[in-house]
C-alpha cells in the first residue's frame, strides 16, 4: 500500500491515524502509519504540553495536528476575544433549550460543571482560538502536515502552513467542497464519507471518494468513513486514494485514554448504533446512538440550535463526559463512525497497523490471483 | 473479475444487472453479465410475456428474475385474493391522506388515473401475488436465478425454487439480515448499502459488505449499493464480494425505456439530489429528490403510511409516472442510488460492461504495481 504520498511524507504506509490521545500519535507513527493530534479542546499551552511529550517519544517520525476551523459563523464579529465571543453565544441561547439540556444531565444523575466549564469547550472551534494552536504546532518540525476537519482554511493560514514547509489537509463531504478546498491550495484532500464519525455529509465512501478523486486529480485524496481494516483500505486504493484516514479504530486501541466503559460501549456497538445527530455541535455529527441523541429528535422537544450555539448547550455535556467519562456514558458524546460494528475487542496499536497490512495484501492478493486465473 | 460464482451460473462477469426492461436483461447476459428482470407490475401474463420475450432473443444466456415478497404485513390475511386484499387496504387509508396525495399530483397539472389503476399497482408487492410470477418465471429454463428484493423468501418458496434447480438470492441491508437468509437456505446474498437505489437500510457499503461476507462464509455475497464503475467492483471484491448487483446504470443505458425526459434527470443529479423516502413504498427507499418526496417531509403534512398502506396513495403517482412520464416528472417515483452522480450519459449497454471490466482491470492493476513496488 505505499503510494507515492508515502514518500512525500516519508512514511511507510499511508494509514493516517486521526486520535485525541499523544500516546496514540505515537504508536502509530512509530508503526510506521501517520498520527494526527486532534487539538480540539487544548489551550494553546496544553497544545505545547502534548507535542512536546510526542517530540520526546516519537522519535524521526513525522505526525500531523488536526484543527477545527468553521468556514464562518453568521453574524460574528471576529475581532471579538474567546471571552467576549463565548459571552455574546451565552446571551443568544434561548433559556428552554439550555434548561432541557441541564435537566437531561440531571435526570440521569449527572452532575452539572461548576463555572465556565461549558464555554472552555468552544476553545478550538473557531478561527480566533485555531489560529494560535497553529502556531503552537508549527514550532515544532517534526509536524509535517495540518489538518483542518471542518470546510476549507482560511487563505492566510494555507500560507502561513506552506510558508513553514509544512503540508495542509482538508476533510470534505462532496465534490464541490473538494473543488473549493484544491483551488484554496490545500495539499492533501481527505474525502469522507457518510459512514464517517464526527461531522460528516450523507453521500457514502463507495461513491463520494471516486468522485472525489476525479474531481481534484493529481491532488492526492484520503479515503475516510468506514476504514477499519487492510481490505477497506485495498477499496480506497482501488478507488483512487492514495491513503486512508481513520478515526474509531483508534478509541479501541490500549494506548487510547478511553475508559473501560466507553471502550465496552463500542465494543457492543453494531453499526446500526451510530446517528448523524445535530444535539453536540449543531451540525450533522455521526456518533453513537445515546438517550442524550434521541431527547433531541423527540418531538416535542426543543431542537438543537446551529453551531456554534448548539455548544453552548451540549459543552455541559461534553465535559461531563470528561469529567466522569463511565456514569454519563447515556448522555455524553461518543463520535464514531458505522465502522464501530467491526470493532470488538481493544488491540495494541501496532498489532491493528500489521493486521491492517497483512489483510491488505491478502486482498490485493485475491485480486492478483483472480486476474492471473483469468489470464491463464 | 471471474470469480467462482461466475463459474457456477455460467458467465463470464460477475456483474448482475437489474432492471424492468427485457431488453437490457438480454444485452446484459448477452455481453457476459448476468441480467434480472424485475417483476413488480407485471400480471402473471405480462410476465410470461416478457420471459417469451428474452427467450427467443438472449441465446444461450442464462438470466433471473427478481420478485418482491415482504415478509408479512401485520394483520393481513394470506388468505385473501389480490382483489379482496386490495379492498381491505383501500379502506385503511384515511381520506385526508388520500386527498393530500390527489391534490400533490392536480396541483402539478397531472391527472388522476381513473378506476383501479392505484389497485394495479399493488400486484406483485403480497406473497399472494408474487407467487404465480415464481411459478411463470420456472417455467423458463434459461432462468437459472430467483431473487427477493425485500426480506426472506419463505421456506415454500425456497423450497419450489431449488427442486426445479434454480438458486435464490435476496437483499439485505445488515449482517442480521444475512443471516436469516442464510439460515433459511438462500443461495446468493446481495448486501446492498444505504447508497443504494430504492430500498435499503443505512449502513454504508464499505463498513456493510465486509460485515456480510464475514456473517455468512462460505455463501456468496454480491455488493450492491454503489455500484456504477469497475473500480467500484474492484473495491467489492477487495472486501470479499464474488459479485457486484447494480441497478441506477441500467437507467442510462441506450436499451433502456426511459424517456430523454427521466435520462436528463438522472444525467442532472448530483449525489446529493437522492433521499431514503418512505413516501412511496412506506418503507425507506432510495430515489430521486422531487416535489411529491418533499412534500411528505414537510412539517404538518400528512405522514407517509406503512406499507403497504402508503402503496394504496402513492400508486396513482406511479401510474402516473408510466402514463405521463415526462409531465409527472415532479411527483413521479424515481428510484435510484446515490452512484446517479457518476451517471452522465446515456451508454450502449455492452459499452458499459467493457468499461466496467476495462476499469476493473485499470484499478487491480495499479495495486499490483503498488505491491510490485514495495516487493522490489
Amino acid at each position: 500500500m505505499h503510494t507515492p504520498l508515502c514518500d512525500e511524507l516519508g512514511i511507510e504506509f499511508p494509514i493516517f491515524a486521526f486520535t485525541h490521545c499523544r500516546d496514540v500519535v505515537v504508536a502509530v507513527s512509530k508503526a510506521g502509519g501517520f498520527g494526527v493530534l486532534g487539538a480540539v479542546g487544548f489551550t494553546p499551552e496544553q497544545l505545547e504540553v502534548e507535542l512536546n511529550w510526542i517530540d520526546e517519544h516519537i522519535g524521526d517520525h513525522p505526525y500531523g495536528v488536526d484543527i477545527v476551523i468553521p468556514n464562518k459563523y453568521e453574524g460574528m464579529d471576529s475581532d471579538l476575544s474567546a471571552e467576549e465571543l463565548t459571552k455574546m453565544l451565552q446571551s443568544m441561547v434561548p433559556q428552554e433549550t439550555l434548561e432541557f439540556g441541564r435537566k437531561l444531565l440531571t435526570d440521569h444523575g449527572v452532575p452539572l460543571p461548576e463555572g465556565d466549564d461549558n464555554a472552555l469547550q468552544l476553545l478550538g472551534w473557531t478561527e480566533a482560538t485555531a489560529t494560535p494552536q497553529v502556531d503552537v504546532a508549527l514550532q515544532h518540525p517534526k509536524v509535517t502536515l495540518i489538518a483542518n476537519a471542518l470546510g476549507t482554511p482560511p487563505a492566510d493560514m494555507i500560507e502561513h502552513i506552506h510558508e513553514s514547509g509544512r503540508k495542509v489537509a482538508a476533510l470534505c463531504g462532496s465534490p464541490y467542497q473538494a473543488r473549493k478546498h484544491a483551488d484554496a491550495g490545500v495539499d492533501i484532500i481527505i474525502a469522507q464519507g457518510g459512514e464517517g464519525g464526527g461531522h460528516c455529509g450523507e453521500v457514502g465512501s463507495i461513491v463520494l471518494w471516486p468522485q472525489v478523486v476525479k474531481e481534484v486529480a493529481p491532488i492526492p485524496v484520503l479515503a475516510a468513513g468506514g476504514i477499519g481494516s487492510g481490505q477497506q483500505i485495498a477499496a480506497a486504493l482501488a478507488l483512487g486514494a492514495q491513503g486512508a484516514w481513520s478515526g474509531s479504530q483508534w478509541l479501541m486501541v490500549e494506548e487510547a485514554e478511553n475508559t473501560a466503559v466507553q471502550q465496552a460501549a463500542y465494543a457492543n456497538a453494531t453499526s446500526r448504533d451510530t446517528v448523524r445527530s445535530r444535539s453536540f455541535t449543531g451540525k450533522p455529527c455521526r456518533m453513537l446512538r445515546n438517550d442524550w441523541t434521541e431527547a433531541w429528535e423527540k418531538e416535542g422537544n426543543p431542537e438543537p440550535l446551529g453551531m456554534p450555539l448548539q455548544y453552548m448547550v451540549s459543552g455541559m455535556a461534553v465535559a461531563a463526559t470528561h469529567k466522569y467519562p463511565d456514569d454519563s456514558i447515556d448522555v455524553a458524546f461518543n463520535p464514531v463512525g458505522q465502522v464501530v460494528g467491526q470493532l470488538t475487542k481493544v488491540e495494541k496499536t501496532s498489532a491493528v497497523i500489521e493486521r491492517w497490512v497483512q489483510e491488505y495484501l491478502d486482498a490485493t492478493g485475491t485480486l492478483e490471483r483472480l486476474n492471473d486465473a483469468a489470464n491463464a
